[in-house]
């Protein structure tokens, strides 16, 4: 394996046939290959997701975020791109390992548990159960077996209950206590009533609603995009009140795209074209190249002690959210921030000796954590990317 | 202000006399000054810890492990270095604070409030309590006022009954999960009986079950010390077992090293150095200098992202550990373990314009964040270690 070298100046028909080439190379002999040959535990099912650089199971830990997102993607995989069987066998142990083991009667789901299924860890929070809800969508679709996209939708329907409320999944709410929204639920939960509930009409008001939450975060005027604010998008006090997260306002600039799309609405279009932009723009390192991880709004030293590292997925999302734009756009700007981000990246993430992509570099682009898969990296991010651009490339070129 | 330079080249009468004064310049001219001027809330009382590098308040949130803190700084130094009414104000109107707004009926005591105390958040830890104890004891000493003593003492009681059982903390225990024991917890229990409970031989007993429960950790065989094993000591599956906290094992080791000289205990005394000199050699960084946060036992990338940095806190208890060690075995093998975290601490931490440290270094002793207390640093590790060095140097010299 060798890095792709890509001239990607300008978008002419044979750059992108280029491009479609290097993506579908990264994603079936780079990726998938790996998390095929490594992940798979044949003695309890189920999937391992601390992997080191060359596969070894570093931690047999199983983190739930990362079960579900793996049936996820290797269900869309299957229906999309081959039909192997091997690929719905290692969705179909993940789904059943965490059916087993990781969900509660009151339709929570652990978030780490040991390789045999004893629980490690429950998180006050409604994302594991998101991204189980995403897999029990995309497996019954690739199944058929109509009994788990019920299973979904009861799930999605949970967790829309919980959503704004996490008291409701054990956080305690104290007397005075400043209330405030995050980007991050709004976000996920746009992603989930598209994957989940598709075309149903009955879910439109839902999503409505949840575009309206991420609005809320939008500051037109200072052009950039808070993680957190009040229950009205009231500017929060203090360092909280200032998180920015480039990456994930970029991932959900494409969430709110693909729903403007399907809308026809043109000013959400828009909307989620300059979240894309300004994200971008500000997040992007001009000393060492690639997107910080967090900044602060009004310029401080943000708090979080990884800030100016360069995550792999905020570079995930990125080519997928630009592409997307300029597929839409047109604009050469969109094209640039493509180009520059698919450098970056491949220049500094894929592990050409033994496969899949690191994770985590430090500012200057030198690769701080060797291993592959993690407690919060797993088959998800660069799979995701690499087959969204592939399927949008596709219909293209 | 500018840096001191010292020769520590060998501990000469001369060397000490000059590291005596560089340390008292430290901490009353370059620390203490900068929180005194920039720390105090006016209006509601307590202490701001969000400080910038100027001494800006970049977050009125006020964090409660630091506001005990300061009041045991600040009370400490009243006692020991100058009954300065204003030390001692400082301390009133922290505890003050604390009392009015972060204490609860059942004796929990909040993580982080808003600046008029409104509560923040909770920790589902016993830390900031112990954090809480500690100001009243210290602050009873400094006025003489014997219901602190008395109420620090309850609040050690009640923390002693939490300390292994965090169920009683809302902290949920599932069914087979692995059970496993923090360094932290047996640590912190230890400073806490040596600074409460002083020469009172009721919590001897309490102090040896802590000294046993550290001894779990320390693999002698292997020259390391976990920061989490089982309640037996057995080594834990997985990253979670190898994880490697140098700095915060020597912390732990000065901790030990102060009870086996109370004990008159040689053994302990072994095993105390063993663990400072062991995690130092580990933890330091042969490239850029400097101890690493984290590391994994076997070799594997530590799974925090910040594992690389170095922070002010680890470097500080190195310092008076080291010192400390050097001082009982006069060996220059920890000497210069002293000498070269001097000289790293010195040449990179202090803010030579603005007064005050620096908290946080990347991997190559680059400052990422420029201010000078967060969420997580206060008025604390800094003086501290300099005031211990103080104390020890004044009896050396």
């Amino acid at each position: 394996m060798t890095r792709p070298t890509l001239d990607l100046t300008t978008p002419t028909p044979d750059t992108l046939r280029a491009l479609y080439d290097a993506v579908d190379s990264a994603l079936l002999d780079q990726v998938v290959p790996f998390w095929q040959r490594h992940a798979p535990d044949p003695v309890h099912g189920g999937s391992y997701n601390c992997l080191d650089q060359d596969g070894t199971v570093f931690d047999t830990t199983k983190h739930m975020w990362l079960q579900g997102r793996l049936v996820w993607m290797f269900s869309k995989l299957y229906q999309t791109i081959d039909a192997q069987a091997d690929w719905l066998e290692q969705a179909r142990s993940a789904i059943t390992f965490m059916q087993t083991h990781a969900v509660r009667p009151d339709h929570r789901v652990y978030f780490a548990l040991t390789a045999d299924g004893s629980p490690v860890s429950l998180q006050r929070k409604i994302f594991t159960e998101c991204f189980y809800a995403l897999a029990l969508s995309e497996y019954g679709k690739a199944t058929g077996e109509s009994a788990y996209g019920k299973a979904a939708t009861a799930q999605l329907t949970q967790i829309l209950d919980w959503a704004y409320d996490w008291t409701k999944v054990g956080r305690p709410k104290f007397n005075d206590q400043p209330d405030n929204r995050m980007l991050a639920v709004p976000m996920i939960l746009l992603n989930l009533i598209e994957e989940i509930a598709g075309e149903d009409p009955a879910y439109v008001s839902e999503a409505e609603e949840c575009i309206r939450s991420i609005a809320l975060h939008v500051d037109t005027s200072r052009q950039l995009v808070r993680e957190h604010v009040g229950p009205n998008g009231e500017i929060l006090d203090g360092a909280h009140g200032r998180v920015l997260n480039p990456g994930h306002v970029i991932e959900a600039g494409w969430f709110l795209q693909h729903w403007a799309q399907r809308l026809g609405r043109e000013e959400l279009s828009r909307m989620a074209l300059n979240m894309t932009r300004w994200s971008h723009d500000l997040g992007w390192d001009d000393v060492h190249g690639g997107l910080f991880y967090f900044l602060d709004a009004d310029g401080y030293s943000p708090t979080a002690l990884e800030w100016d590292m360069k995550l792999w997925w905020p570079h995930c999302e990125a080519l997928y959210a630009h592409l997307l734009h300029w597929n839409l756009t047109g604009a050469d700007e969109d094209w640039r921030r493509f180009a520059d981000t698919w450098t970056y990246t491949m220049t500094h993430f894929p592990d050409t000796t033994h496969g899949e992509w690191f994770g985590y570099l430090n500012r200057r682009g030198e690769v701080t954590h060797r291993f592959k898969g993690g407690p919060y990296k797993g088959f998800f991010h660069v799979p995701r990317s690499l087959w969204l651009m592939r399927t949008l490339l596709e219909k293209t070129i």
